[in-house]
This record gives C-alpha cells, sequence and structure tokens, in this order.
C-alpha cells in the first residue's frame, strides 16, 4: 500500500472503461457520436448502486421528501415559462482556417488558466484579464481568424404528432427541475406533504453541448438527480444551509477522498437568472476542480412563473401558520454520470504488489458493481466452486472465474475494483472453508463457507 | 371478500391514479401532452419495484445474462442498418369534416371487432373482413370522407450539433434492443461471456404514434426492459420455448391473474420483417385482450444488418464447438409502464366491508409501493406513534397517518394498497404491541414491537 499514485489523466480511465465493460462510446462501430456515451455491465451495476444510495438518503429514508419520475418530452410552455426558450443558449466561435469550434467561456477562461491570453488577444494588452464583452480574435490552435461569436440553442427540438406546423414543437427537457415544478400542486395534494417538504427525481436530461469533453463529464444526455425542497420564504437561508451540508457529506459517504472536495460560492455576475445564491460541491479531477452538485436557493421564481403562464395559482395555503403564500425552493442538483465519473477516477490508483504493479480501483465495497469472484484453485473444483458462487449471487453481484493463474484473476478483478476474492481449494473438502482476500490490504483469511454470507454481508454494506 | 368487483373500465383507475398520485397527465398545467405521463410518488415507488423484479430474475440472479444501459439518441446509421429509417411508419387517414385522426389499421380492426364495418365501408358487402388494400371511406364518428392514407414517421427526429444539414440528424431510439446489438461485441468481450448469453437493457424508448389511447397502454415515451439473448442457429427453438416459459411465469410471480394471461403466437402475415417467429403474452385488460410481451426469434438479422453496414464484422467464434457463425438472438421485450397498467387494473377491485364499500388495490404484498402505514389511535399518541414509523422507514416504505377516523385512514390505504396498517393505542404503553391490520382479509393481530420488523419483513419479500 505504499508509493501508491493516483489517476494523472482522464485518458487511463477512458481505456479501462471500455476494456472492462463500464463505458463504450456510443454507437461505436459507426465512428461514434460526440458526446453519447453508453454503460457496460459493470458501469450500469455501478449506476444503480448510486442511484440506490442517492434514492435511500433522499426519499426513502425521509419523511419529508417523495419522489417522481416525469417524461422527457415536455410541453413547449414549461420551457417558455422557466426563460429556457428565450436564454438557454452557449455562445460559439468558429476558426475560419481550421473550423474548431470554441464555446466562447470556455475558450477565455481556458487562455486566463493557461496564462495563454497572448494567442487569442493578439492586440490587446493581456496583463489584465478581459472584461466581459471583449472577444478574442484568433484561433488558439492554429492563429486563424475566428469568428464573431453565435447563439447556440442548448435544447434539442423534436416535433410531435403529424403536423409540421410550430405548434407541434416540443422540447427534450435540459433538467429534471422543472417537471417537478409544473407536478408541485398534484404532487402536494395526492401526497398530503406539508411545507417545508421536497420533491426528488431522477432521469435524463439534455442538452446541445458545444463542445461535449473530459469523458462523461459533459455530455450531451446525462442523468440529473434533483430535488426540489419548498419552504416559506423566512426559512430559506436555514434550509440552504441544511442542504448544502447533507450534500457535500453524501460525496464523503460515497467513499470519496476528502481532500479532493470543495465548496465553491459563486459570484454574483455568474448567478443563474433564478438564484438569489447557489453553492457548488467541487471535485478535483485531474483536469482541475469541477463542479459536482450545485445547492441553489430559486427563491419562489419558477413556482410564480408557472403559475403566471399556466393561469393556475400556484400559491400554498400553510395550515400550521394559517398563511398563503408561493413557496421558495431550494434545490439540490447532481449528476448521475459525473458521480459515477468521480467515484472512478478518485479509485483508480496504481500500485505495487510484490514486486508487480497493479491497476486497482478502490471502490467504497458498498458501490463496487462486483461484489465477489470465486475461484476454484484448480479446475478440478469446479463443481464445488460454481455452487459457491450460484448460492452467493442470491444475496450478492458473484462470478466464477476458473480462467489463468490465481495471480491472474486478482489483478483482473482489481482492476474492476471488485472487493472480495474467494478461493477454493483442496483443503475446502477436508474443512468446509475458503480463503478470502481483500482488494486493497491483499490479506487473506481462512473463512468457514457456513459464516461467509454474514462475512461479505456485513463488509459490504454501507 | 364475498361480492367483489374488477375493473371494468380503465376511467375509474385513471382518476384513482391522478387522486392519490400514482400517474398524473404530463404537463397537465398547460393542458396536458397528448400521449405523455408523469409519475407521482406512489407511482414511482411502484415503477422502482417492478424494474427491481424484472432485474433481479433476469440479470442479477442469472449467470448468463449482464445487462447494460445505452444512450437515447443514437447515430442515425444504427436506423438504416435496422430497417426503421425505411420502413418504421404507420398509416393514417384523417377525416375531411371533423378532422379526427385514425391508425388506419386500428380503424379497419375496431370495425371489425365491433361489427361497424358497414358505417367506414358503406358501398362494400361486409359479410367477410376486408382483404389488405381495401380502403375506408367514411368517418365512424360523423360519417365524413376520409383522406387517402398517408405515411405518418414513428421516429422522433432531432438535430445534433450546431450545423443544420442532414449530416446532424439524428433519432430518439424507437427500440432498445439495436442499442444492445450495436454494442455485442464490446459487451461480449469485456464481460468475457460466452454464447448462448444473453444482454438486457431498461430505458426509454419513443414512437411518435398516430394515436396514443387507453391511457398508459400506448403512450409516446415509454420505458422498455428487454433482453436479446444470443445462441448458436441450432439452438433457436430450444430457447425461444425456455424464454416464453420463463416471460409468462414472471406475470404471475407479480400476482397478476392467471386466468386473465394468455399466450398468442402472432400469424404469419403480422410478423416484423426480422422475426420468424413471435409469441405474445396477453393481459385481458378492460378494453380487451392486448399485449404485454413479445418472445421473438430474430434470427440473425441484426447483427448481419450491422456487420455488413458498419463494415466490422459481428462474428462470433465458439471456443466449445471450435466454430465461428453470426449468432442467433432470442428477444424478450416487455415495457415497464404496460406492467405497471397490468398490475393496477388486475389489483383494482371494489368490495364490501360491514356494509360499507370499500376501493382497494390488492397489489402483491412486495410490489405495494407503500408498504406499511402506523397510525396513532388518538393524537396523544403521536411521539411514540411517528418514533415508529421512523424506525420502520429504515427497512420498509412507510409512513405515519394520524388525521381522521381510524377507519377513514384504512380506506385511504386501502386505496393506494398499502398492505399492513398498524395502530398504536393506549394499550401499548404497556404491553408494548401493536395491532397489525391486513388489506385483504381486514383482519386484526396484536404483536409485540420487537416482532415487528421481522412480521411485516417475511410478509413483504416476494
Amino acid at each position: 500500500m505504499t508509493d501508491e499514485s493516483r489517476l494523472e489523466s482522464l485518458d487511463a480511465l477512458v481505456s479501462l472503461c471500455k476494456r472492462r465493460g463500464y463505458i463504450f462510446q456510443s454507437s461505436e462501430i459507426y465512428g461514434g457520436l460526440n458526446g453519447f456515451w453508453d454503460y457496460g455491465p459493470l458501469g450500469v451495476e455501478l449506476r444503480r448502486r448510486i442511484f440506490d444510495s442517492w434514492w435511500s438518503t433522499m426519499v426513502s429514508r425521509r419523511e419529508d421528501v417523495v419522489g417522481m419520475d416525469a417524461s422527457i418530452i415536455t410541453h413547449p410552455r414549461v420551457w417558455e415559462a422557466s426563460g429556457h426558450v428565450e436564454s438557454f443558449y452557449d455562445m460559439m466561435v468558429d476558426c475560419r482556417e481550421c473550423n474548431r469550434r470554441f464555446r466562447l467561456d470556455h475558450l477565455i477562461q481556458d487562455a486566463v488558466d493557461n496564462g495563454t491570453l497572448d494567442a487569442i488577444f493578439p492586440d490587446r494588452d493581456n496583463s489584465a484579464a478581459p472584461a466581459e464583452g471583449e472577444l478574442p480574435t484568433r484561433c488558439p490552435a492554429c492563429a486563424g481568424e475566428l469568428t464573431e461569436p453565435r447563439q447556440f440553442a442548448l435544447m434539442f427540438e423534436t416535433r410531435v404528432g403529424a403536423a409540421t406546423d410550430s405548434k407541434s414543437v416540443a422540447y427534450l427537457r435540459p433538467e429534471t427541475a422543472q417537471a417537478i415544478f409544473v407536478n408541485f400542486k398534484n404532487v402536494q395534494m395526492s401526497s398530503r406533504q406539508k411545507v417545508p417538504f421536497g420533491i426528488a427525481q431522477v432521469g435524463k436530461a439534455f442538452r446541445n453541448e458545444v463542445t461535449p469533453r473530459n469523458f462523461t463529464f459533459r455530455s450531451r444526455e446525462f442523468e440529473q438527480m434533483e430535488m426540489e425542497f419548498f419552504v416559506h420564504p423566512d426559512e430559506e437561508r436555514q434550509w440552504f444551509d441544511y442542504w448544502i451540508d447533507a450534500r457535500h457529506a453524501w460525496y464523503e459517504q460515497l467513499g470519496i477522498d476528502p481532500t479532493r472536495l470543495r465548496r465553491r460560492d459563486h459570484a454574483k455576475d455568474e448567478l443563474a437568472h433564478y438564484a438569489s445564491y447557489t453553492t457548488d460541491v467541487e471535485y478535483q479531477f485531474p483536469f482541475g476542480w469541477a463542479e459536482l452538485e450545485g445547492v441553489a436557493n430559486r427563491g419562489n421564481f419558477d413556482l410564480t412563473q408557472h403559475g403566471e403562464h399556466s393561469g393556475k395559482d400556484q400559491a400554498y395555503f400553510d395550515p400550521t401558520r394559517n398563511e398563503k403564500y408561493v413557496p421558495s425552493v431550494i434545490e439540490t442538483s447532481a449528476g448521475l454520470d459525473r458521480t459515477l465519473l468521480t467515484v472512478l477516477a478518485d479509485a483508480y490508483a496504481l500500485d505495487e504488489i510484490a514486486g508487480e504493479e497493479r491497476t486497482v480501483l478502490r471502490l467504497a465495497p458498498h458501490l463496487a458493481p462486483r461484489q465477489v469472484a470465486v475461484f476454484p484453485l484448480s479446475k478440478k473444483l469446479g463443481e464445488p466452486a460454481r455452487k459457491l458462487a450460484d448460492d452467493l449471487r442470491k444475496r450478492f453481484h458473484a462470478i466464477y472465474d476458473d480462467s489463468g493463474s490465481i495471480g491472474k484473476r486478482y489483478r483482473r478483478e482489481d482492476e474492476v475494483g471488485t472487493p472480495y476474492c474467494v478461493t477454493l481449494d483442496f483443503e475446502t473438502l477436508e474443512d468446509d472453508a475458503v480463503t478470502v482476500r481483500d482488494r486493497d490490504t491483499t490479506e487473506q483469511e481462512r473463512i468457514g463457507l457456513s459464516a461467509l454470507g454474514d462475512y461479505l454481508g456485513e463488509r459490504l454494506r454501507r
């Protein structure tokens, strides 16, 4: 466990993910589709465990939060009321020479971060950062001339029904939050919840990003885990503080290295139009600190907008306070794909075992997609080992593997993060016991078959 | 339990679903979006339990099936290879008078079923059913003239990236199956599975249906649960038989009335272009027998098509047979929304308790979204009752309710299908026991608090 090195660039992780069935490029045999990813057999299990952890923490174990699950294609008026149709754009510039495309804000920020402002602003004194509205003129890649910035609509559009007039336009939701707001009354009344309470949703959202990048960190199709907590306007700050603490703690519960997590308050000029304050939880990726989750005070902006646009009053009568008001909303907004990428990046390590280098995913045992691997020491022991794997599969994600040396089999499981390997040897036939090997310490322990289920169960529970 | 009546029309169920938070119309405050539905707090929990049951049966407990989860927006060439771009259309006709729109095949079939062929074919001898190609001329609603049939594309189209040329067109997948086929090699190699084995996926699919109908039965956005099982061509029939038995059995395990389930083999002329034979599992809804799931022998059609279109050989080398071949595929294709509708429709009942009519959802206990409700007999017992609900919430989906008479609280829980209600009374403070009431028998049993968790656990497990 000494001289361990961590992930230095996403490339090593991308390669492991493809090779071992965590994540593939979407439509790879057709050359891929930029910004879209598919999850393989291990990836889908890890997704499920992260989803389960979020849902159990945010919904199942709470009296004051209920779940919902709305359609992805949504009525266009929802996005008019929310402001997305009018203002959900990014500005982009193209290079006239090499045709590369850049998101304007990323182009400038990258140049600030890398100290290369001179390359994109050749005619400017770059001792100070550019002010808003100052436009770069040169391509950082080929020094070609850049176009004027153009608007790039982030919402994917489609048409519903057979008509082709503008009435049939509908949008793939760019966030799950709005579906919660438009269902506020239905959910509150049917669940008989009283403010303060929350509505949680996990589901796909779509953004036609100018430049998807950093593997699954910024993709065009992604799964959000959002919760909108409805409170009396006087209680905004106390619930905001409560939720930023709770959400930060969740990442630590996933086993993420706490020294790579931090909080960052949004500056006034980066706040979204609906938010009066926002704090992000960030993670230190190989490519820098980046947002995992935003906790925002959205005030009553959304419910008020939908009340006005739909003509359906969204005010709530509070029986405890004997007062009618439009609730304020504290939002917690996380990404399932981004959390999964964080879990993998944080777990990735290279160390040395008996003079041999190994790649190991130090996943928290309760998240590991494959929980136990069963090896017969010799193929002659295949039958009882296979039977053991079948038994364990009733409680755990278990595989049977009889191919290659035991050392080679350990390496394969280390690389995908399997916390426990169980080897059945000739002695097992005498003593009804097996050798259990721990992924992290590589230590081995002899455990009786009758105690094995509970031994693993205890260690694989959160 | 005598004189019980079952669901006679979907209307009663639609109303219960909205009132109690199972299912809402999408974007309801904006007038709704035809063919789209949102799941409320109880609906989303029921979805999760059905998903878990399917995944556990089809993936977790099996050595020979692995999962995956692909993107919804897919490369357009996938749908060229699969045949969808060319042929995934429905024929529709419109009424020139009242502007009603009909799917041609449904229009004719409904008239055959209802014996009303004369209305739509006034100029024909309707003693025999119309042959293929014979076109109805009159609207069944207003007797207006019908248009010629037109093609109606079922795939939703969108554009990816900033270009607006035809290269940027992409489709929302109309089925999850193709994502499995294009990932066949990546999944097989990374999971080290050998034929015969299966790949399973649960995810959204989208079809721009001409006439969505029957509540969530035929909607435009729906969640599929598909599994593609890859076999040697000689073993198609034996695996087909295996899977149709297994899939039929699953619906019975969900507690669906076996007398309302049947199998139906597709006739030669209704087979999809890729299938050599197909058998459906059907359920007897209030609106008639309708498909829940199709099990199909797709042969090697899809892998062969993708091999040709991508130029990437999809043949598999079978180490056991020492033979290279393109595997055949047995597909099992179910719908999560449709299963959920079936579970609710089948569970719905009206009976009489002590002279009073009640609505009850007789959900299988392991599927019930709310598992237990805790009532204090008097509000004075609120504190210990609330504490009990909090304790139970660690293991079960539990609520606390102190509003209205106990009888009224029972009725509320019966209507959403809560299998057990637990009442805490003044005696509880003496004997540390509570009254547990069974939803179906309405019988009550006194259970010690220390035994309650296991008592419920046993009964709520499948």
